[in-house]
């Protein structure tokens, strides 16, 4: 993230940041095939933005910059933790691609996605005995707990157009926002922040994970991705209604979408036809400017929180992620 | 095992571990879906042999019995992690039973098992960091790591018949043996053993370990399993070439059977003809008789090492635990 680079030492940091992810990553196992799968990870790219409202987080307290490699170490087993879920999700939705790249599961098959991911978890477990402290480990463990409820949430709501708004909330929460939290928390901890501070950060932490994963929700429905410039709505058709579907169904015209359903049934492929008619229904229910909305409104009141905190670089960082987050 | 309440309080102790097991994997998410999971889980039987052999242990140092509730704690993350193995082999090898019960796979689909393992993992850590020692956590992180190495590495080697012994054993090490050593260590850690007796205590944990894999593989070959009473062969078939094949495959006869792997190919259906064909070269290539006899060994050199530890009902517990394993 370039443009952070004004913030003094902040791309130093995060540079950091992905020499203690290589170094807790390290195999001496000689596998070849773990080292392989390994390299994908690693070079996979990533916004690291986990990492990074951590190190902001990590400049209110007192500590700072005593803490700073600290906070670098703990940005890592952050970071890790997202990859590990990434690995496992991709189980899950059998996806072929991510970030551009093909999926560990889909390069080397599900039996080394399995394990990679425990690899992954195995070396944050070590690595957090090693350097956290009790009540960072505990955290995450309990930030893990809470993001395989979300997954779980999402798997038993699949295909039911009767989940309602409070339940998607609650699984994006678990899948998403619950890391944001425990990052702010964590950075905020790690730097000696008063309890005030640390709330305020957990919940500036929680509003951008919300509209992270409602933005990421929201382009699965409006980008153009596959080679017609259609949308890909694969969130659709894996039976995962997000906020601009579950905001048609309850529009007096969701009988249509109910319909559009009924029709595809779970699983199947999608035509052009369909692609528009679904469109069509977000369009006249206005889910998608409801779903703007919403990020705005995360955004409004992230703002809000972040003016109660000290001015300086480090709340500039903040609202130039709200910014970016809220820009198209 | 009712043959071990001779031990007194054993028997009570594998209860306490059982109630810390329910205790540590307690959901209050109130998802249905997870509950029917960890009720399957919990409710699976198993021998809790891993616990066993940590309570055991845990009997030969200055802190027992004081140490005792913590020991019956280390057993339940001990037992909790072989429980969140199985749930994730149970993905990789499309197991439909797993103790004569469907597996979580089979039963709730394998997003639910990929993310019930994951769970059961952060319950794990979340205790560790509660509950245990930095030592132990290392440890147990270590052995997970270890684990992982052992499932990547006979994955990496399936249907590969220029697998060697010794890749064989590394990944048995890893898969099976490398969690006996982690739970003997711990006992010993736990209660106070000095680095002699625990050393002695470990490399007891690795035999057992290994022949604990080696007869479960042997059984996989031998055992009535289906419905006709003909060897189930699922290692073979899955490509996982255990210590009876790699025996046949480096005996003079070998070509034999690498005749029989290239005619059904990886993954197909085996007939019965080619179980017959599979059992006679076993018979003259003495793969069976040489890994029983390996089986043998390990027990011996177990014993041996037992030998120089205090007479007592715990040294006892371990003679009666290889005399179990080396009955069949």
């Amino acid at each position: 993230m370039a443009a952070f680079d004004k913030i003094e030492g902040l791309s130093d940091d995060l540079k950091l940041v992905d020499v203690y992810v290589d170094e807790y990553l390290r195999d001496e196992s000689g596998h070849t095939a773990l080292r392989s799968v390994l390299n994908t990870i690693t070079t996979g790219g990533g916004k690291k933005v986990r990492p990074l409202v951590l190190l902001l987080s990590g400049r209110f307290g007192p500590k700072w910059p005593k803490c700073r490699d600290q906070l670098c170490k703990m940005g890592a087993t952050v970071e890790m933790i997202h990859t590990a879920s990434l690995i496992h999700d991709d189980i899950v939705d059998d996806s072929p691609l991510r970030r551009g790249r093909p999926t560990v599961q889909s390069k080397f098959g599900k039996e080394m996605a399995v394990y990679a991911g425990d690899f992954v978890l195995s070396r944050i477990v070590f690595y957090l005995f090693k350097e956290a402290s009790i009540e960072a480990g505990m955290l995450l463990a309990k930030t893990v707990e809470s993001m395989c409820y979300g997954e779980i949430g999402q798997y038993a709501h699949a295909y039911d157009t009767k989940v309602t708004v409070e339940d998607y909330l609650s699984n994006i929460f678990g899948k998403t926002a619950s890391l944001f939290v425990a990052a702010c928390g964590i950075g905020a901890m790690e730097s000696g922040c008063g309890e005030k501070t640390s709330m305020i950060l957990r919940q500036v932490g929680e509003h951008i994970g919300y509209l992270f994963q409602l933005r990421d929700d929201l382009l699965n429905i409006i980008s153009t991705g596959d080679r017609e410039g259609k949308p890909v709505h694969s969130d659709f058709i894996n039976g995962t209604y997000t906020l601009p579907i579950l905001h048609a169904l309850h529009h007096p015209s969701g009988h249509r979408l109910r319909e559009v359903i009924h029709t595809i049934g779970s699983g199947a492929a999608v035509s052009d036809c369909i692609k528009e008619e679904i469109q069509d229904i977000l369009n006249s229910s206005r889910g998608i400017e409801f779903t703007r909305e919403t990020i705005r409104c995360h955004a409004e009141q992230a703002g809000e929180l972040l003016s109660s905190l000290p001015e300086g670089p480090a709340r500039q960082g903040f609202y130039e992620i709200l910014d970016r987050l809220t820009a198209d």
